[in-house]
């Protein structure tokens, strides 16, 4: 049911130990809202933990300054930047049922809870976090701050994106008043690699494939070639950038290949072809400009399924 | 002499005929910048003109969709984001003793003209002119805006540069609100590789050497690599970024060598060495995290001589 953020503010007040779900792969603005909110409620006096199905990636450890509790039982569960119970992943799905406010910005959220708030036009679920924040009436501190920009990069490509809009840069404002360390942050996520990552990525720019009149560039990147280069596979994230830069390139695909075998896809998009939608035909979703799925197949059969997906947006 | 943005705005209200002066080897905030204003004054029913020693860069010509006129005579001259006559070059550098404007954002800058405004705190000097536009009553059109934005997100890599400020973030809101094209700009000036360049950046990415522990990564783009990739020099622009991307990285150097010989050196800092004073020892100057010289001699020779200056940041 779809609420007023005030509801969601009152809500959480009534409250006291509350258990925020992010969803599993986590990212800058799953991170970024849920620590940004532990710390706003820390800053009302309640008890509060963050819970991920996977670990939480090395890079985005300076948003977990903070002990958090090993055992937590919580009498209000909350989820952020999570479009589907499917996406909470193996421990956060335990508590899948017992959601009683879902905060997000996907425009594709399925989740069926008391209290929902999903505002497709924030990039980044971590502006709605911040307003949520504001509204509640906490001070928004320098860690919070921290937490709320990356979400906002992660999401916007520090800026870049289509989905962008005068209040990102707005938010953004405030969170520099505020002294949020943008430069270190940005430079963690966007401007340092690893060598193992440019050795990966080496690997990967030389077997870029070309389809559709050179409109479509994919790129595989086997497990093999990860675990020699020795690097987190968070740090992979920068990857799916890669073929959509290629100039007259419309739709780029990165295909990971998954531990468990089979692949996790990721689809970016240029001007007109929806990436979303390309997604949706093999089950997964997303964003107009970059969506994803797994394609749980042999490299080849994998290959062809989500070449033509691709291949409908130029139709 | 240092006068106020008022004052600046009713010398250019008096005059009829202006010719704005940009940089050689233009970079987007150079040419941002004088094209904001050709727009601006243009709309106030001036002649305007835009001159530069070196070709306009292909990737900016969606700022040059206006017609200049081939003969120009000036009743005024204007200098923007021009930190010394030098810097002019050979076609612009006539005009070098008829400044008499300079807007500018160098903290270095040595243009000694009657009417003076350098404001160091600015991003960008597209900054500058946007608050200048406003001072003079103009309203900002969706064109000046493209052109103002450009120079932004050039001189700030996108806003992750330590000189972006809470009013950089301000600016981008208004220009957003003016519908300027950012998706496009930034995959045009950021997202955007040819096959070329992709070839440049892996023959340099292979030909990377490590000195001072690690802490210095130099790279050499030689003239040879550049033609036979058939890139335009302006395409070379993102190199620089990448020694100092390396994971432990605190001084990343680009020596670019140039068409008439010698070497164009770029330097570029993560978090505590001076850039504008390890190019500053050979002449050159710039910023605390990005600066440059020319060093004209043979390439070991000029090798020695720049690391020799990066290793004093070390002491």
């Amino acid at each position: 049911v779809e609420v007023s953020l005030e509801a969601i503010g009152q809500k959480l007040r009534e409250k006291q130990n509350i258990l925020i779900l992010t969803h599993q792969n986590p990212d800058g603005d799953t991170l970024g809202s849920g620590t940004a909110l532990y710390y706003a409620l820390k800053q009302m006096g309640k008890q509060a933990c963050v819970l991920c199905s996977d670990p939480f990636p090395l890079k985005f450890g300076y948003l977990f300054e903070d002990y958090q509790p090993e055992e937590f039982h919580p009498d209000l569960v909350v989820s952020v930047d999570v479009a589907d119970k499917k996406l909470l992943g193996k421990v956060s799905g335990c508590y899948a049922d017992q959601i009683e406010i879902a905060i997000d910005h996907h425009i594709s959220n399925r989740i069926n809870a008391p209290m929902l708030y999903v505002d497709p036009k924030a990039a980044a679920t971590c502006e709605v976090i911040y307003e949520l924040i504001l509204t509640m009436g906490v001070k928004i501190t320098k860690e919070m701050a921290n937490c709320l920009y990356t979400g906002i990069i992660t999401d916007t490509g520090c800026f870049k994106f289509s989905n962008t809009t005068p209040r990102t840069h707005k938010i953004a404002a405030e969170l520099m008043e505020l002294q949020c360390d943008f430069e270190s942050i940005n430079r963690k996520l966007f401007d340092t690699k690893s060598k193992g990552q440019i050795e990966v990525e080496r690997a990967v720019l030389d077997s870029m494939e070309f389809y559709q009149e050179n409109r479509v560039a994919l790129v595989v990147v086997p497990q093999k070639l990860v675990q020699e280069s020795g690097i987190d596979s968070a740090d992979l994230d920068g990857i799916a950038a890669i073929p959509r830069q290629i100039e007259g390139v419309e739709v780029g695909i990165t295909m990971k290949e998954r531990p468990e075998g089979g692949y996790k896809v990721s689809v970016r998009t240029c001007r007109y072809a929806d990436a979303s939608a390309i997604c949706g035909k093999l089950g997964g979703g997303g964003h107009v400009r970059a969506a994803g799925c797994a394609v749980n197949k042999p490299l080849e059969e994998a290959k062809k399924l989500i070449l033509d997906a691709a291949a409908e947006a130029f139709e």
